[in-house]
């Protein structure tokens, strides 16, 4: 069993990002601007936020962060939105998610320009990936692609199951899984909440791709052996001997699975550090898409 | 086994969008009016552009047929585009492919303004079919749908094997049927040239949509008792015992599959013919939305 390394490889990816940086700038070219909207102060938004603003600095951005108190009406965060599209130095940004409840967030998204959008969420990129155009990948699905890459699992011809369809993991994860490119060709079967003998599908799968938000769904009695694992899930469990209270558990319940991977992600440590990692990645492709 | 049968429904959706026009002339509307864009007279596109064109006068919408001669410069015809798309009375307009080889057919969709694209070839209605947002969906799939959920075939928690993953069938199909929609809800799989076992997956499958253009590819052994068949293909095949010297055939063995079907679309007479009639639905769509 071999663990794909989410924490290791995001290292890696960061370190190549930070020497493209510094090329960048010695050739007296422009430094990769990102910036992050948060609406509110959300903890959860504002860690990651925090993690992103972090990560710009680690790889030698630019970065700006707005933030915006949480009675902020729609109207000033469109023309929050509207200045950043205008803003030549920003290549960049993002609307970090959730929004208040009182704001229309596919409004919003809407909003933003294309080719500014290094989330991936418009429209027009989300389309432009499903017809396999140049196009900023949502960084989630790009961040497994490129782990399925640099550790070398093989996926053309396989039989992937991605377990769950949202519009930010598992759609696109079926989508580019399935087409012709790195870490794609496979046979690609989208399970959900509707489907029915989950187990009979799972249990033919080469790989698995997790992604439904219930902690330790996947068992090692849903897998067959030799199966490769991307846990996508991450969920705070109750768990009173652990110190803050809970523990982080992923879809997959790692302890019957592991044991019959090839290769597996952790949770922690698996897909979630590559996210940021390939946000930082669009960016610096918006930046040098422009010069 | 039940023939669904593409041209009665057709038929009826089209006296239906009849209806709609002559409400729409009796409140004071405006009438929906459809232009395509025929570049040069290649024999098959003729024929397709023709038929969008009668299918207008049938339903009582107004067309505009724009014909260009085969060596106009992509300059010629994005200025044409340009001119429908800022043509009020136009509410949706399409350009016929394929495109003489000198003009770039991507850039050319790019140019369509999406709210007139009743193709639904536009990247940014590709994302929104993607994102379940409300969009034009591509003619061909849409028409399947309509097939599926006019002969109440059960779709929710089926398993659908979808073979081929083009971007105007097989990909907007495995998208649409994996959503929750009518016609959807189902566990599905895209196959495609790369995929291995391709027979063990479709013995498999309660619902299998042919659209690999390999005439008679999917023979009787390939499925299992009760299968319903969605056949996309239509191909000509070389026929000395037919007059014109050919016969029509689609991606499904007709003689051996059918026996073991629940449902099954006829070549030709199945999926062909609806596809016209969602074109003239996106089209009344679009000049609804506009009222």
């Amino acid at each position: 069993m071999v663990l794909l390394d989410g924490k290791k490889t995001s290292e890696d990816l960061k370190i190549e990002i930070a020497k493209a940086v510094t090329k960048l700038k010695s050739e007296g070219k422009k430094t990769p601007h990102l910036a992050a909207i948060l609406v509110g102060s959300d903890g959860a938004s504002m860690t990651y936020v925090n993690g992103k603003v972090k990560a710009c600095e680690r790889v030698g951005f630019n970065s700006t962060l707005v933030e915006l108190p949480k009675d902020t009406t729609e109207e000033i965060l469109l023309e929050n939105i509207e200045r950043l599209n205008n803003d030549d130095d920003i290549d960049g940004f993002i609307v970090q998610l959730p929004l208040p409840k009182h704001i229309d967030e596919q409004k919003v998204l809407m909003v933003i320009n294309p080719d500014k959008d290094v989330d991936g969420f418009h429209p027009t990129n989300v389309g432009r990936m499903t017809l396999d155009l140049p196009c900023y990948l949502p960084a989630t699905p790009f961040g497994i692609l490129e782990l399925l890459e640099r550790y070398k699992v093989e996926t053309s011809g396989k039989d992937v199951v991605v377990i769950g369809r949202s519009h930010i993991v598992g759609r696109p994860m079926s989508i580019l899984m399935s087409q012709k490119r790195a870490a794609g060709n496979a046979t690609v079967t989208v399970a959900h909440s509707r489907s029915k003998n989950l187990k009979e599908v799972t249990l033919k799968a080469d790989i698995i791709v997790a992604a439904l938000g219930i902690p330790e769904f996947l068992t090692g009695d849903m897998v067959k052996d030799g199966v490769t694992i991307i846990d996508v899930g991450i969920t705070r469990v109750p768990d009173e001997t652990r110190k803050r209270g809970y523990r982080l558990a992923g879809d997959v319940h790692f302890e019957s699975v592991s044991p019959k991977s090839a290769f597996i992600t952790p949770v922690p440590g698996g897909v979630g550090p590559m996210t940021i990692a390939m946000l930082m990645k669009n960016t610096l492709l918006a930046c040098q898409r422009k010069s």
